[in-house]
């Protein structure tokens, strides 16, 4: 009887009920082919974040139009994706616990399974985990080339690791897993270009490194939609890992390009539908979209399509509206454009696909709180 | 296979997966039986908020304890709870659209159910809708006593609603929602108490005015976690609605008493279970707890029992943590107190239940993102 589904297939716009995700089909193919179309003239592979997007159904159309697979952040995420069809993810991320090293392995019976490591007692643990499964992984050396994350120092301590993944029957290593999340959400083109080139320097030392000694790094993968045309021109990184691309954000709708203006690449594809709930005041209103349909993280959402009105304020399940001209009326309907598109995307079960003012698909957000 | 499970009933602590959420089930009982003992005491009627917990298993033991039923948020988190066993529900909010207000009167006829309504044109589709199903309702009419959210202004506004809600055979008017959100998180108890004056005394006036008019108000309502003893000692509220305080945050945990010393009332019950997943510097460490298991909305989380660490920036999936002494190390477990327990909860499927370090039980968090 509970439910929240908010739509149908086929069902007008107008009738999906609020709060939820609505998917603007036509700019989410735009921007999946545009990321295809660069990663294939660039020569570059594409292996797109599912953390964004949490869903079986978008990775697989990101893979028929040439991605070699996804990135996962975790492996219970990884799971729900072999679930949906994927046969090829690397978890761009550390696993630690011993039972969840074990589900990693398991998975890697199923499909192409990569992980990255930063610490020599992991490596060992995973291999010995993998060759309890006589199963084969992937492994990448994270390196912390900015980001003051995850990831061991580049060079020396880089190349110690990857000898003793090499050292490892079970393991193969793969390369080295460059990201810096920083670079991303810098709204300044030549701040973010400043980001790059030390990442790059950075990874290119490892990297000549380990050839002295004899190691090849296949892959070396790293990128967002913050910086992959920069990540791509520095002729280095051969693994696009963007994901926010297909939906976009606020926060990243406020990127500039090299000449000041707001970049053009992709477009919104993402939107939070919400309906005024209450009107009792001619300088306000009340939406039922509040912090849990979205993550505020980054900011608050902006109303797209209408600068006569904001949204200033979210609770729990209200968001307040300033209304300044009283335009605003019970019941009616308006598109956010959530601050964060992955934590907001991890709080729905459902996304709407929309195309011509009709609902044509539903997908379930596969992955949804698949944070083990 | 993909799963978000995190333990086993019996499993010790450590052995149970992060990132979840703990429940320290001698802290919850505590905290719901001193909720109950002042209600009890106060001789004033409790009707706790589910949209904290939105778990069915917790909303039937505060009932089992003297509380006369639970508040919900929305319709779907409603019908949740009435398939959970409970029969005794307010919706503290509007519902505007017709198809939710068709499940709400449907629910109507499966449980006891009250809603709020704040516009004239709502009650009439409420109405109609209630007839439809042969159901009757309790309705109240939501005064903005403060907040500045929802709710018609106090006074002759309210008196024409409720008047409106008696003209329909199909609803009974049960009285004035009266609930100022904002009280709610002021540290400074005679702030606190200052507004809550302001909303007594307009809650007293409108309700004076009712019954001058022959309108009679069963329930006035209203209170939360922060404000709910200044609220019965009002003597005008009968039903508290408080939320937070089976768990507790670390946002009203930094609430003061009126002596200025913080507020020993309840006991935090709710911890974010977190390992530390990178350690490749000496003065940080990266746990596996970001914004995809907490909302930091109303700031980050506090690590409980340690003032030697400090978490100091959520990403997706991680969370940075300062180590100044460099004490921390891979693997090792953490329990954060989120900064804000509702939006926290809703990102989880599942409450993992403790006591004497093993875990008793395993409650589905039943109404988990149930929005609409």
């Amino acid at each position: 009887m509970a439910s929240n589904c908010p739509a149908e297939v086929g069902m007008p716009l107008e009738a999906v009920l609020t709060p939820c995700l609505l998917v603007d089909l036509d700019a989410l193919e735009r921007n999946m082919d545009r990321m295809a179309v660069f990663a294939r003239e660039n020569q570059i592979r594409l292996r797109p974040h599912a953390k964004t997007h949490k869903c079986p159904a978008i990775a697989l159309q990101q893979i028929a139009r040439g991605a070699v697979g996804i990135c996962c952040q975790k492996v219970s995420e990884a799971e729900a994706m072999v679930e949906g069809g994927v046969t090829d993810i690397m978890v761009s991320n550390q696993v630690v616990d011993p039972r969840m090293i074990e589900r990693l392995a398991r998975l890697a019976r199923a499909a192409r399974v990569a992980v990255c490591v930063d610490d020599a007692a992991n490596i060992d643990v995973i291999a010995a985990a993998t060759k309890a499964q006589d199963a084969v992984l992937d492994v990448l050396v994270e390196i912390d080339v900015g980001a003051g994350r995850c990831g061991v120092a580049p060079g020396r301590p880089a190349v110690e690791l990857a000898r003793r993944i090499s050292a490892s029957p079970a393991l193969r290593f793969a390369g080295l897993q460059a990201y810096n999340g920083r670079t991303q959400h810098r709204r300044d083109h030549a701040e973010r270009q400043a980001l790059v080139d030390t990442a790059v320097a950075m990874t290119r030392q490892t990297m000549d490194l380990l050839e002295s000694e004899g190691l090849q790094c296949p892959i070396i993968a790293g990128a967002g939609t913050g910086s992959y045309a920069l990540d791509a021109a520095s002729g280095l990184y051969n693994e696009l890992q963007c994901g926010s691309y297909v939906f976009m954000d606020a926060d990243y709708n406020s990127l500039r390009d090299h000449d000041g203006q707001p970049r053009q690449d992709f477009s919104q594809s993402l939107f939070l539908y919400t309906t005024v709930m209450s009107k009792t005041r001619p300088t306000h209103a009340v939406c039922d979209a509040g912090l849990k349909v979205q993550s505020v993280d980054s900011g608050l959402p902006v109303v797209h399509g209408r600068d006569d009105v904001q949204y200033i304020e979210a609770n729990d399940e209200h968001g307040l509206l300033a209304d300044p001209h009283n335009l605003l009326r019970l019941g009616e309907r308006l598109r956010l454009v959530p601050g964060h598109c992955d934590p907001t995307v991890n709080l729905h079960d459902w996304l709407v696909g929309i195309r011509g003012g009709r609902v044509e698909c539903i997908w379930p957000v596969g992955a949804r709180g698949m944070s083990l």
